[in-house]
């Protein structure tokens, strides 16, 4: 059994953040080293043994445990085997044929292609993988941010748009965006790691091998897969169909991608001059080594990093969907490093929940910014003032309160304080706003202005009945994952 | 209106390619110009002021009609205006405001901003490109892959793997894979064209606009929203949410994909020394100016090259998945691109299409290739050999074939002949041949492995059932395409 | 001679773009328009019947003057006559062989594969493109950058890492980065641009042809490319090694990337919060449909999204370097793309060009950001405050500036007033400041750390330095391209 | 120091490949492991405080010797204490000031950034990995390449286009290919692999800590590059220009594509009914676990596989190209990953110089390939009966010749043969012959057609001019690869 230190690897996922990220790296072995692959091979013959000896009627309790036990193999044993075999499967049937009682030796393997083997347990990896690590993490996150939305429900913040103050929100309606998007990508991954699919249709997918030796080999086929929780590829060549894999890893890329937004959005919300909140910084902490005042959004920024990382081999999932004829084997080493992808995407979710959980809003700041301090041009009521002086019947509204804007940036005052100079415009408002109800006299019309945080529209109402929703599907979804517990 | 000579253009689609897809290109015009999408902006706006007349109890069938008639702009009026304005939907706007009857010129754009407008409008735009254009191809396409599936579902060919010999299949089960993959995927980019999303939720998602005007503002935006045939997106920034879009994107790559796989076969089984397959090649066509004997591949090789162009664009898919805090504008150049994609994609689908139509089987060049003529190794039938001889209890039976897989190889002799040359292992497996029925008597045992095409498992049935299937699936739905008729 | 509505193109870059970067479009099409590919064809066909001439002693300035005027096809009938042959090629040689005189007719393409003169006319046009069009603006573009860094060289700015305030610099160092960047990467185009080659090498790239009827086929090749003032590839297959034009494409990247990273700079300081540069907006520009205050940085946006756009295209670009045996095909059409990759960049510069030209600096709000206004932490003075600690002998000078940054946050006091409450600490840093003749004596401390903007190491004079450096580069290259015009 | 069992590592790098390519990866431990990272920094931190005393005229052997040894870190330690200061740089400066000699500990780290330490030490392992690793490896694989090509300068084969015959070649002709592309891509690798650069200009660039405690912080910080065998950047922000690494990291992924292109031409060149070269396939190894005859190309279809997942890195590359202001964190994980970058490549190198040296040229079926046996059509020398037929003034020969291939290939006879039975053209192309003396007289053309290897232009004499200038460049760099020695 050989051992390497770990800081003499060369993939930061097995150094760098096999130890920040311990407990999930610990988590994910089971599934996506090497050992669970060749594992899960030994798993996959034991399967494929015990389906033809119910095939034939010969299954017994004892035989199967024996199957069991002969497929806890010590992948070193394989290795050793492989250098004489040049070929993993062949390498593996060998050392598994040794294990197992003489008289059932034979069925080791039989009627089975390499592929039969190597992509049922494929499939049976990545769907522990999803089920046991993926989605439960998600789940957890998911839930942070619903509750996160809620918190600050009604927490005011200034809406943004090319980085430019547009119209008021909320904080929690901010976080709900990702709530609803991230809930639905999880949905998407939940299903479709249940749909993952084996094979044992032989070296070009027609059962040549199986139909000699069996009368009905779909039902065969079915049997072995049973055993490990999947289904059959409804069309085989060598391989499996390509995309029932293809569309999860695809759906994690999209799951990927939004919580990279999220990295996105809470970087900005952290630079100086915004500050709105911040992410956990313990006292201790040193946020640069050479400028002692740092705090800097590093959490934020790995996770925005760990998408830079891993988005692009989307692309060679898209290049690995082709394979000439029945396959050619260009795949082999590509996919080989999917293990990677989906551990980089575990780390980021995970370590967008230690986000989440110390995230910090600094509810004073968030007010003033949107009310528009020292600088900040305050024209954020500058839509309303339209609205309400085209609902008087002023055609060319958004003119005449594009120029107040204009005049208001010019000479460095307040946006209120330039409408309030205009009075033919702003009385029109001011009756406008107590016509619906939204002062209760005319008089009241600039203290409306000066309170954008009035201004939210439904982010309040949306923020909670999202958060409200996602909550509910995904309490209900977290216990069914730990009770589903797939048996490695 | 300004015009240009087409090949004055700079886009390969715009000139070479509309003329050599010129149907197809004439299709997607309505869909993906520029003209289409200016169009579908003041569709959108007609819709909105719909919405709110209806809201407020005032629509009329005049009204109606005439915010349909002002709809059908002049993309050119519209980009004068927006010299003035440098705003591409307030430009719009003012054209219509002008076209409209005068009363209702203030509830043009009222309560919206412009990524209403323009979000809705492609979502509209794209649920138009796929099932006016998209499906319908798919689906023509994969019917005429049932019938060249069920047409050579019994002609024997070589299955191979790593481009070499393995074990024998049929022409049409190895067209029935495309068949699978490919239905499924139309299948896919059926249901999600189905579910893209519209908005009129404001400048950052919270109805802020609306909100000030309308009682209910969700009411008034699914108003809005079903005069174009769509629904709200759940929750909205100044954006509808990207996935339901990207999803749909992911799909049409994921077709894309299996068809460049299809394509990429299809170019190899042209390869002089292979010559099974054949695209149609009229007897006035050149294929090489300095060559004349060449027949080159040139669609297949036109379809994988089509999909190596746009294939990574699926990068930009995801880039543009992350908009900063409501958004930012930096979708919006490479949004537009998406048109391209989707053209490219359906002009893809349209020469797999021809190709498929005009493709010739050789199934004398089959059977030689099979069976091993000149110089191909004839190993094709060392599996069931080895299945047969593990069969009797040879345990080493894999080990005892290869050798004499090597030693015909050495000799230059046929695997058959190697075979018979030693009568321990040759009499066990004409007596288990035999015994399975396979041959009436042993002695038969030397021609079954001269007739490899006897050895092709479920290749048939399977190609059957498989195009069968499809075939009921797709005519259901190519009819409702036709029926469903979208209007521009 | 087919005519379209532009608004009917589906590429972006023939309708919206083709008009808002109008010149360059007009440019761009002697080089990458379909027009333009067929006559750098003709040119080289030409080309090639000149050197069999000369090759031949048989070139007179009459037959030269003859193959020039012939070679001014006009593509739509080249078009037709491919309708017949499904050979481009062979279409303009049939076309070709008309209008030359009759006795030099069997000269046209003789000895050539139609590679020979497709990747010979796409070397030019890549040439043509880069020289005449995308160098000059890329000049124009580094010495605007160098006025912009000259003129504020020592307008004091935050530096800032993370998005936080980290030590005083000029802004006009912040944008001799680019100065420095973008040179370099320019004058790699210019090198790579220089090296493209063409060949005349046959079928196989073995000269098979030309050795059959010419005695020296390696001087008419040259012969023919000395003509468009190219060399041969050093080997060819069918076609051109194809890594001269890969490095040249991939330099283009590097440079869009320098670009699309100055725009993402220029966003983020047109932030409402920070205000410090702002794009050229007319007085009746219109930011947002609905908010009449915007004035958002879209031209910036633009450029970062054209990046998005054209950058994952590169991946096409390395899968097209892969062609297999002699070549195959499926380099095609997607490499026609390149023109609209090569048209995207040069809008992206041109776009660059609009922006920096337009560009002002707000050197109030830049001095007061630097100074930390309201909200913005002021501990952009750290740094200093620990380096003059430390090098009082102070070993954990870094951890005890750390916690006075930590208690300025805490209390909501600036940086200088905390430092100054701990006079152990601000006493030994004060006379450190005296003695290291920063101050004139240690009483004026205080205004040390309230002066930021004198803390500013080398920036003024690094970016005059780097200005200068490549103003008198660029200058010079400038002027050679002026001089140097290519004839299309 | 923690270890881990290998097959317990996630990464193929790390477990499965770390084995089949044992010493390449012992060879990348120095340079790229995170043992290797952590010492790099020590390194730079050793060589700063050298450059500081030297500054100030202190620097003794004593303390140099000191600094050295302090520098041979222990990663674990550094990691220990970066749990404290959640800072890795922070940590080591705090390990490294405990290991020196107290006079000199405040030194440690004074004046710089953690990205001087960081940036300068990543410059140093890629120049490392690149001239003690990459580049010796390549030059081998170019060494071999050119021996190939020499061995089989004169071997015929078959041209192929679109996979179909196109015209004669030789074997190491079509191997020269390789040795030039690969040649001027390895220089290019070698040229930009001493062009890295470090930097020594603090927290935003501009030198303000070393300007505070150096009179000059440029020569400072060539002191300390110089000792790490580096030049600084020309223009620094937090962060060295990033283009000096990104071209190197583009010309790697332009050398492997074109060694992904080799193991494409291996793969089809190995397929069963070509099988013109085998990879060495040694006597006891297993090409399938189910079909014994197998001898698949799995060398090549690996390499191809790498280049799969590798090559789409290039992309991260590009994004990590942008970095806000004077840096973003959005780099740090992705950068870190470019380890594994420069490790799959370097597998890959080593992986091909396995194929070529085991690499066997079956002469005897080319040859009878590019006859045309059984099946393939032999209309390879269709194109010099035109170029012939042309050269006696047809004019429309190229037509003339196609119509008899056609017919050849109707009736299944060979090109010769149908155009024997055509006298009008056939002894026109008879006496062209004769005259060119290219037979000795015109009874001979028949066989001329019959033995398409005379037609072979000038690959043999390309080949070997090809073969000898690149040998004679990589012999010499080789050897001064072994003397430069890099001390790590």
């Amino acid at each position: 059994m050989e051992t390497r230190e770990i800081f003499r690897n060369i993939s930061p996922l097995d150094h760098r953040y096999s130890l920040s990220e311990r407990e999930v790296f610990a988590r994910l072995i089971p599934w996506l080293s090497e050992e669970a692959a060749v594992r899960a091979c030994a798993k996959a013959e034991s399967a494929l043994a015990q389906a033809h000896l119910a095939d034939r009627g010969r299954l017994t309790p004892a035989l199967k445990a024996a199957l069991s036990a002969a497929a806890e193999v010590d992948p070193s044993e394989v290795y050793q085997e492989e250098e004489k075999t040049k070929h993993n499967i062949r390498a593996l049937v060998n050392v598994l044929k040794k294990k197992v009682p003489a008289e059932i030796a034979p069925l080791i393997h039989l009627g089975a292609t390499s592929a039969d083997i190597l992509d049922t347990a494929l499939a049976f990896r990545m769907q522990g993988a999803a089920r046991e690590v993926g989605l439960p993490l998600l789940c957890k996150l998911e839930l942070l941010l619903c509750d996160f939305a809620e918190r600050e429900a009604e927490t005011p913040q200034a809406g943004r748009t090319h980085g430019q103050h547009a119209v008021p929100i909320t904080l929690g309606f901010a976080f709900a965006e990702y709530v609803s998007r991230l809930g639905k990508s999880i949905l998407e991954i939940d299903r479709l790691s249940r749909q993952l699919k084996g094979k044992l249709a032989g070296a070009a997918g027609a059962y040549n091998a199986t139909a000699l030796i069996s009368r009905d080999p779909e039902t065969l086929e079915r049997r072995y897969l049973t055993e490990l929780g999947l289904e059959p590829s409804e069309h085989s060549t060598q391989l499996v169909e390509p995309e029932y894999l293809l569309r999860l890893l695809l759906e994690y890329n999209v799951a990927f991608g939004i919580i990279a937004n999220l990295a996105d959005d809470l970087r900005h919300l952290q630079r100086s001059e915004i500050g709105e909140v911040r992410e956990d910084f313990s006292a201790e902490q040193v946020g640069s080594s050479t400028m002692p005042q740092k705090r800097n959004p590093w959490n934020s920024e790995h996770v925005k990093s760990l998408w830079k990382e891993f988005m692009p081999r989307v692309t060679t999932f898209f290049m690995d969907q082709i394979s000439e004829h029945q396959r050619d084997l260009t795949n082999s080493a590509s996919q080989r490093f999917i293990a990677e992808y989906v551990t980089g995407f575990c780390f980021a979710v995970q370590r967008m929940i230690t986000v989440v959980e110390g995230l910090g809003a600094d509810r004073e700041r968030l007010l003033a910014n949107l009310r528009g301090g020292d600088g900040i041009p305050g024209g954020i009521m500058a839509e309303p003032a339209y609205i309400l002086l085209a609902e008087t019947g002023v055609s060319d509204a958004h003119e005449v309160i594009r120029r107040i804007t204009l005049s208001a940036e010019r000479e460095g005052i307040s946006f209120g304080d330039a409408l309030n100079r205009e009075p033919a415009v702003f009385d029109r408002i001011a009756l406008k706003l107590a016509d619906l109800g939204l002062v209760a006299e005319s008089g009241e019309a600039r203290e409306f202005f000066r309170r954008p945080e009035n201004y939210c529209g439904l982010a309040a109402r949306k923020a909670k009945s999202i958060a409200g929703k996602y909550r509910s599907i995904f309490s209900t979804l977290e216990k069914s994952f730990l009770e589903e517990g797939k048996n490695v």
